[in-house]
This record gives structure tokens, C-alpha cells and sequence, in this order.
């Protein structure tokens, strides 16, 4: 192996009070949902709320003076860019990181809050990445790989290391891939310290890189995922060698786990998690059989999602479960119909959060209105109550989407 | 003092591996919000998402063979219930948890789904209490008082005890009071350990129960507040004299700044807290010079927030920070109209999240459209640059709110 596990124990005390030992707790709710015993590291609570600062810190501790004097480049849109720039501050090293220009602002501005030097340049990742090529050679920069490094697989390896000695009889990892330096660090420390332990990795079906190149398959990679920051095309020359002998198993979770996981460490752990960060959960939801009954640590690697995604996220489950429901009724367009009806959702405890009330023209034969109503209830049944009720009093209610929170 | 250090360290080594020694971070995040150096403990780990699982467990481990024979009761809304319905269970006591029949369903449930006996009973906590006690009576239960019960305020005590272990230079100890069970506790054991700190307790405006029972004062208490969990009316007969010994001083603050707290949590340390749980938050953005400069330890109390008030307070923040902005445009009615502003916001990178296009009839004088239109932004300035262009090409875009996100 090129990475060792006294690499991963030296990066351990290397990067030890600049990086949070975050804890694993178990999660009887996930447990309960999953069907397994579920432990959770809760690396969304670093600084920059992912596990990023791991490597990021091992590396920039591992560089020489001269090279600290010379600055460092890193390309990222997500994680990896706000760890480098908040532990280069710490280290007093000058940071440049390039970033697509469709960056959302608020990483650009997270990043240039951490003191670093932010470059826009680029529609795609392969665009900036070609920039920051460029920014590197010309100002002599080193450059910080977000998964490719050694220095960095061993940083992202301490994870296991904390795990193992928090609840040392875990019997599965399961550790969501991208370019893969999280699973290999992980792979390579978990497994000398426990031989006997499994550990799976997790792709977007979306983005299965590691996959095919395990499996000698041609899946096709793109699309828009919510894991966005294990959307990776480029598999790592290092990694992918330590994923070849350690790993078991490559999981590939559609969207829908993914959005379902997200959803469950919000509603059931109270934790942030970015799509990408839920992925070891969404191959539990997806694969429930393969885990039942075993002690499985998860990684919440990362706790970066987008609030408008998140509240949309919330809103969708809340349909799902009818605990928000909206009906479109065809009434009679007189005068106290819409007081008649709002009074009726009233006595049946549907509290209203949206009307729509139109006249219609060419719908219905002659003076009707259509009326759309959302309301919320407590749950499913009650849910049913309602609409049983308004068809007992005549009306035909027809069930249609909420949809997303602002569309 | 009717509670001791020594009973805190007996609470201590009673719930130890039955409820988590949750972690205290430093949040810089915050820091640089408030000018204090910060540090959240992360209460909102607990299986059951609140601190109240200490109390409960210390309370419940107390009782004799007897006594637990007989079976417990308590009466809540909120936390208390979950905490006690799960270490009862796993203690084998029979719980009956009595709640008003305004809970929502979730809570229910989840309490439920601990094995607890809930009781719906009364529209108000009042009715709810009257009810339960006379369960209590009639079964001859034993009664679980969420706070008023030294037991359980030597168990809400050893937070302060793992607090000033895991950080022990902190100044400041900002605190959440409802009936002041946690405060005391902590109290307690902070000045004990620490005569120098200073603890200072946070109620709710609308809440001010302990405020005028320290001050003589009598300003109201009642309506509507985020903080429900500390939304208390009686102070309890335990907590006050202990509160009047050790607390220097309540803050009481305003829903703006609860919710500002709720959402700094959210979008800063991406972590969930319900309204009661972000008050010594609130506190600090309220009253910043107070904590300027000094080390500042938080509890994040409870993480139990319903996941559509969470989503509103979100999409709110967002249209406060003019990311999301929705404006009326008064166009001409003809064809290619929306096609041209749609084509033109696309050009300005704005993000359209919804569109209602209505043809007047009497609000202008003929032929006139209304065009109400919601665009993501990049930030505040985004949205200037967007109202500006549109103002170039002819149009008087006047803002108008979004509101809440389904309302």
C-alpha cells in the first residue's frame, strides 16, 4: 500500500487540536429505520462542516517552509475549497482556489472569508481545473489535489482511527466515494487495525467512476445529482489501487435514497447533511438486507447543503407522508362557498396554508370556480378524514401536487 | 443550596453510558457573528434530540424496586415526554405520558413509538396537568416533574460538568430558562467548580416568568412564541432560589432574535435547534457587547423543531438577504411579452422559482398584464443589478413579498 496506517497515526498527530475529534453516537432511530445498528460520525460539526479538513490540514502541515513561503492552489467548488483556505489561514500560507463561475456565492464568499484568494474562471470543473493548472504554474504555486495526495488520504484516514477507538466493534464501514481519498485513508486504517471489517463505498448511480472502473464497466457519468461532491468523473491513480485491494463493494444509490437519507438525518438525528454526506445512509435505505442485523458506522462527511434545497427537501417528505395535502374542488361560484368550505376545513383541524380561488371560463359549463386548497394535517389518516368529509358534503375533491416549496 | 456538586456528580456517574456525553466545538462562525469567542455544546445529539434525557434518566434510576413497580407519569408537550418514555423503557418502568390534545402528531408518536401510554387530554398544559394528576392518583403512579425535582435538576447539572471539562477557561455560561430546571443545575455545578463564571439565564419576551419573579416585575406572559419549550408560566419552587443565589442576571428576548438564532445554527454550524434551544444564541445577537471578547459556552439545548416551521424560517432568511426576491411588473399584453423577460432574467443569471402572469381588467386602463415574478439572486447586490436592468428596458418591477414558503 502507498498510504500505511503509521502515515494515517502520524497525520493524526499532526493535525491533532487544529481538526475536531468528532463523535460517534449511535442513532436508534436510524437503527430502527434501517434495520441494522447504526453509529454516526458527525463530521458535518468541523469548522468548515466536512471531513475535507482532514486531508487539507495534513497537507499544508507536511509542506516545507520554503514551499508554505510559495503559497498553495486548490480547485474546488464545494468542501475541499473552504477546508484549504480556513487551515492555509491557520498556517499563515497564502491560498488561490479557483473555482467554477457558477460557484453559488455563498461558498465564494465562505472561501474568500477564510482569507484565501478566489479565482472565478470556468463554466465546468474541467475548465477551472485547466485555470488553475495555469494560476499554479505561473505563480509557483503547490498544488493542493482534493483526493489524489498522499499526505491527504492519510489526513482523511484519522476518521477511522476515531471510529474504531469510539465504538472499536463496528462491523461495516460504509463511506460515500468521489474521487476516493475518504474511502482509501478510511480503508487502509480500519482495516489494520480490524482486519475482519467490511467496507463498502457508496457512488450516485449518476456518477458510478469507481465503479466501472472496478467492475471493467461503461456506465455512463453526468446529470445533476444532490450528492453533488461525490459527482466525480476522474477516479484517483492513488486511491483507486487501495479501493481495488481493500474495498468489498460499491453501492450505486439512485436519487430518490439520497434525498430520502438527507431527509431522515434531518427529521430523525436533527443533522445537516448534503446529499453527498447522507450517501452511506441512502445505500442502507437501498440495500436495507445487506446490513440487518450489524453494527455499521456511517460517516456524515459532509453538512454543506443548500437551505432552498433543503427546505424544498422538507416540503416534498411532508407531501409524501399527506402531512400537507392540496385538493382542487369545482364548486359553484356564489357568494359564501369559499366561507362554507374554509369553515368545514376549520372544524376538521386542516389548517389552511393556501387558497387558490379562480373563475372559470371554459372548464365547466356555466358559472363555476375552480378552488385549489393546501392544507396541513396531522397525518396520513387524518388526511383521509378530510377528503371523506368533503365528499360526504357533496364535493368531488381531486388530489393534486404541491409541488416544490416555490415552484 | 438544596442541590449540591456532589449531587451533580452522583447524577454524573447514574446516567453515564445511558445518555451521551454530547461534544462542546468551538463555533467561529459564531464568533465572528458575535465578537465573543463561542463554544456550543450539542445537545441536539441525544437520542431523543434535548438535554432533558439527563434529568429523566437521573430521576428514573433513583426510584426503588418499589416505586418502579408502580410505573411513572409525566406530563408534556415537548422534550420531557420523549426523554422519559425512552429511559423508562429502558429501565422497564411503565410510563404514562398525558399531553394536551393540540400536540402535534409527530410528537405523539414519537412517544408513542418509545412504548409510553400517552393520554390526550385538555386543550391548554393546565388541562393537560389537572388531567395527569388525576392519573396519577388513580393508578398511584409516580410523578416525573419536568423540573422541579432535585433529581432531575442534578442530572440537567452535569452538562455544566462535562462543559467546563471539555473547555474549562470559559467566562460565560448562557442558558436557556423555562422552569429553570437546567439553568439551576448548572449553576450549581459551574460555581461550584468555577466561582469566577458568570452564568446568565435567556427567557423568551413573551415568557418572562422568572425575570419578574427575580425583578418584582409583572409584565405579561402568554401568546405565541418559537421557543415553546421555555414558553413556562410557573417558576418552579426548587429552581427559583437556587436561580436568585448563583445567576447574575435574564435576558429576555424578542422572536426576531430567536429566530435569527434558529437560522444562524441552520446555516452557520449546520445544526438543527428548536426555538428554546438557539435562545442563549438569540441572546448574544441581542445584547452583543456584553459577551464581547470573552469566552462564551452555549447549550444547544433541543434540536425538536417542526420541520415546516424550519423550511419557513429558511426561505424567509433567504428574502431577507435578497437571495430570493419576487417583484411586479405592469406589462403590455401581447405575445412574446413573458418570452422577452424571461429571456432577459436568464441573461442576468437570475433564477426564476416562479412566475404568475394575469391579465387586468380594471386595475389599468386596457390591455395591461400583471407579471408577479420570484428569482433566485446571487446576493443583495444581484438584486439590484436585476432591478436595474429591468428598469433600462422600460419596466417599473415593485417588489412585493414572497412570505412564507407556502403561504
Amino acid at each position: 500500500m502507498s498510504v500505511t496506517l503509521s502515515d494515517i497515526e502520524a497525520a493524526r498527530h499532526t493535525i491533532a487540536g487544529q481538526v475536531l475529534h468528532t463523535p460517534t453516537f449511535p442513532a436508534p432511530r436510524l437503527s430502527a429505520l434501517t434495520g441494522a445498528e447504526v453509529y454516526v460520525k458527525y463530521e458535518n460539526l468541523q469548522v468548515t462542516n466536512s471531513f475535507k479538513e482532514r486531508g487539507a490540514r495534513a497537507k499544508l502541515a507536511s509542506l516545507s517552509p520554503a514551499e508554505r513561503a510559495r503559497g498553495v492552489i486548490a480547485m474546488s467548488a464545494g468542501n475541499h475549497a473552504q477546508a484549504v483556505a480556513y487551515h492555509a489561514a491557520g498556517l499563515g500560507i497564502s491560498a488561490t482556489i479557483v473555482m467554477p463561475v457558477t460557484t453559488p456565492f455563498v461558498k465564494v464568499a465562505a472561501t474568500r472569508a477564510y482569507g484565501a484568494r478566489v479565482v472565478l474562471d470556468g463554466e465546468s470543473v474541467h475548465e477551472a481545473h485547466i485555470r488553475a493548472e495555469a494560476e499554479a504554474r505561473e505563480h509557483g504555486l503547490i498544488w493542493v489535489h482534493p483526493y489524489d495526495d498522499l499526505h491527504v488520504i492519510a489526513g482523511q484516514g484519522t476518521i477511522a482511527l476515531e471510529m474504531l477507538e469510539d465504538v472499536p466493534d463496528l462491523d461495516w464501514l460504509v463511506i460515500p466515494v468521489g474521487g476516493g481519498g475518504l474511502i482509501s485513508g478510511v480503508a487502509v486504517a480500519a482495516k489494520a487495525i480490524k482486519p475482519g471489517i467490511g467496507i463498502v463505498g457508496v457512488e450516485s448511480a449518476r456518477y458510478p467512476s469507481t465503479w466501472n472502473a472496478l467492475h471493467g464497466d461503461q456506465r455512463p457519468a453526468g446529470g445533476a445529482t444532490l450528492a453533488e461532491g461525490i459527482a466525480v468523473k476522474t477516479v484517483g491513480t492513488l486511491t483507486l489501487p487501495i479501493i481495488r485491494a481493500l474495498v468489498g463493494d460499491i453501492i450505486l444509490v439512485d436519487e430518490e435514497y439520497i434525498e430520502r437519507a438527507v431527509n431522515a438525518y434531518l427529521t430523525l438525528q436533527k443533522a445537516m447533511a448534503e446529499g453527498a454526506g447522507a450517501a452511506g445512509l441512502a445505500a442502507m435505505l437501498a440495500k436495507p438486507q445487506r446490513f440487518a442485523g450489524s453494527k455499521v458506522g456511517l460517516v456524515l462527511s459532509g453538512g454543506n447543503i443548500d437551505p432552498r434545497i433543503l427546505a424544498s427537501i422538507m416540503m416534498r417528505e411532508l407531501e409524501r407522508e399527506s402531512r400537507i395535502i392540496s385538493f382542487r374542488l369545482t364548486i359553484a361560484d356564489r357568494p359564501g362557498m369559499l366561507g362554507h368550505i374554509a369553515t368545514m376545513l376549520g372544524r376538521l383541524d386542516a389548517n389552511i396554508l393556501g387558497v387558490e380561488h379562480r373563475r372559470l371560463f371554459l372548464d365547466v359549463p356555466a358559472k363555476g370556480a375552480s378552488l385549489d386548497v393546501t392544507v396541513e394535517t396531522r397525518d396520513a389518516v387524518h388526511a383521509d378524514e378530510i377528503l371523506q368529509a368533503l365528499r360526504a358534503e357533496g364535493f368531488a375533491p381531486a388530489r393534486i401536487s404541491t409541488g416544490d416549496v416555490m415552484e
